[in-house]
């Protein structure tokens, strides 16, 4: 929306022409009028939604954020509330549902017709992260005896309704998946070719009860603009779309970058989460992380007498555990992700730990030596030091890429998840293995 | 695939009935050739995609990983390569060539007839990462003066060589976009609607020049499937599809997951990379890491007398560090991730920097309680050490989550990647800082 559109809404708004208002805004696009809405201020936004024609007021909500809809909902009367849980498709009147406090809910709830009420119902039992909770209900399904131009008739009859009317879908009388066709290969054959001769019967589903993620999978590996979903029965009974799955992707990733930062995922983008809601999801983590601090400090208190004699020993503590921290960040990362994404399965195991043993090798020996020269130069007098802090440096890396491998696919093993299991605790782990291993090397070589 | 279909193209193959292969996988999804291919033996491998239909042999080929394509075109009659080349789409043909060895690329651009060299090689031109090098040229264009009904009869005549059919644009005799019409609009019309009265004039595009993310932050804020892009000029010149889009998303993801972990992004997956590449995109962010490692050691070598006096200071180390460290981590992964999904732009930086203040106060305050009572409880007789150690927390918790936030932000600021700039840098800065704060105030509080 360009700038001179938003100030004639707001002109027309101040001197209340409401119709004026209306065309003024039917040409625009949902996205940017629900932007609009947001940025207004409550009653403002209320009288603009009510300016809007009744589908289009239905794809703007669809858009707002959840604290607009609830502002848009209070305020709305049962009849403008019933048109909008009608108008909405049924993914979006469950999220809004979901969202909004209980009373709100209910009341709107009622204004819906018994069998819309009846699908949102079954909707709101999708459990959370599940397909049929990124579901929509609304698609085309043909019989395998239309022919093509019986077909595309149908689409421009029924289409208006649905979210997607791309991808096709054939079910027999029991609503059992028999086919799927897309409206390219209905356009492209003749108008009396029979729908059986152009659907692919082997179609590839997802259940209602599946993790959504896998439906972004499936989705990704064969291109689809939606993937039909079954119950356990085989029934059709929904589809995702491609816009609800790239909502899922990012959210997905974002989730895993903060699991892995230790933090516990939040729903909120950051502006909109409140300071107490922040501080929530990032201290539990952070006292867990504390407390294993504090036994690598138990570790380093058993060599007292070790830095006690040489005190230079303590100066290469910081070089030594970031070192390894970020070594075996590396390697757990690769590996999270590439789970993740799904290009790294249980059954490469083997491959991982061998490729990150052969890895850290190559990367622990450049840094041992780079490390060591500089050692040499800076203390020249001190060799045997040096060749300590060189030896645990290299132990270091090959431990902590290891460990970085290993750590992300043993909480798959146990179905934890690896993000959040593995990825907060390599730097501790790491911390107490190399400190060990530094004194430990350093007993040895060392007039201790 | 099923596994009968899988053995029968093997015996197939033993027994070279190459017709019959042909039609045992007629009906196959070509993602899961694609991968059939792969699983084969590259002899057999060859056989088998010699045997698939020219059109059905295009899509899987766009389909296979670079290594598989090398082993199919340098094996590939000329006549072959041309019928390849002419039949990909030409976003497909210029990655494919982009990854071929340079004698083989040319062998393979040499088939291509004129026009479509010429297309191949303008799309050459586009920098990697552009929207133009993930774009495609075949898109289905209107005339505004077209009817719904012959938009239709256009999109059933021309749309089998197109890779988008559901959204149409409309251009004039410059090839100036005038509008956007998708395929829904056009079915649900009566025949006899003008396209100038169906079509969105106000078109949302991207530049051949813009950043693929850009393309990607579009198309999932209007939930598009496909985005136009014009040249400079604001011509038409292609078309991005989500499933290119949705392939950007997970690429950019990886990337920053991979520079946030101190890693220089990797184009081929984890396990088809090899030791010594991997080795190489990880040795020098630790290399830089090591070094200001050391620089943190020489910080704290300067309060050597301090530590030799009180040892037990040391134990303390790991656990300041690393709360300092995660605190810092989470964040700059939220500023990071909220930057890269565009939640968070340079304009919120004095609400994030004074929202991270705000939050660091509450979970410092956190951590130095438990952490008091806990100091107490084991070193009933060190009260000062035990103050020290919890004023050095609290303080290193605050100045960690403020860095973390105005950090990645500052390298927005500058022009620098936040992932790579500002993640990795975290820890190293946090350890100085929180080192300095830990023996400044040991040097107030304790008799040193």
């Amino acid at each position: 929306m360009n700038k001179v559109v938003w100030n004639q809404c707001r002109a027309l708004l101040e001197e209340k022409r409401f119709r004026d208002l209306r065309e003024l805004l039917a040409g625009e696009n949902e996205v940017e009028l629900a932007e609009v809405l947001e940025a207004l201020a409550p009653e403002q936004a209320i009288l603009t939604f009510r300016s809007l024609p009744k589908e289009q007021a239905a794809e703007v909500f669809s858009q707002l954020p959840p604290e607009s809809r609830e502002v848009i909902v209070s305020s709305a009367t049962d009849q403008e509330l019933g048109e909008i849980v009608e108008e909405l498709f049924v993914d979006d009147a469950v999220d809004t549902l979901e969202e909004l406090p209980a009373n709100v809910a209910n009341r709107m709830l009622r204004q819906a017709r018994p069998e819309t009420r009846r699908l949102i119902n079954q909707f709101l039992q999708y459990p959370d992260g599940s397909v049929g909770s990124i579901m929509t209900a609304e698609l085309i399904d043909l019989k395998k005896t239309d022919t093509a131009g019986a077909a595309i008739a149908r689409i421009r009859r029924v289409g208006g309704d649905c979210e997607s009317i791309y991808t096709c879908y054939v079910t027999d009388s029991q609503r059992m998946l028999e086919g799927v066709v897309s409206l390219r290969q209905l356009l492209l054959a003749a108008d009396d070719t029979p729908v059986e001769a152009l659907m692919d019967p082997s179609v590839i589903t997802a259940r209602t009860t599946d993790d959504q993620e896998r439906a972004v999978e499936t989705l990704m590996r064969y291109d689809f603009l939606s993937l039909p979903v079954v119950d356990k029965e085989g029934r059709l009974v929904g589809v995702v779309t491609v816009d609800d799955v790239m909502d899922v992707m990012e959210e997905e990733a974002t989730e895993d970058f903060e699991k892995m930062a230790a933090m516990a995922p939040s729903e909120k983008p950051y502006l909109k989460t409140g300071v107490f809601a922040l501080a929530k999801h990032r201290v539990a983590w952070l006292l867990v992380l504390m407390v294993s601090g504090m036994l690598t400090g138990g570790i380093l208190g058993r060599y007292e007498a070790a830095f006690a004699a040489i005190p230079l020993l303590v100066t290469f503590i910081p070089m030594l555990t970031d070192t390894g921290g970020n070594a075996g960040s590396q390697s757990s990362t690769l590996v999270i992700r590439g789970m993740a994404v799904g290009e790294i399965s249980l059954a490469d195991f083997p491959r991982v730990v061998w490729k990150e043993l052969r890895v850290s090798v190559v990367v622990g020996a450049v840094l041992a030596a780079v490390n060591l020269v500089r050692l040499l130069i800076q203390y020249p007098g001190s060799q045997m030091i040096c060749l300590t802090v060189t030896i645990a440096l290299f132990a270091t890396v090959v431990i902590a890429k290891t460990v970085g491998g290993v750590l992300p696919m043993a909480a798959k093993l146990i179905h934890a998840d690896p993000a959040i299991m593995a990825a907060p605790l390599i730097t501790t782990i790491v911390d107490a293995l190399s400190l060990i291993l530094y004194f430990g090397i350093a007993q040895r070589l060392l007039p201790l």
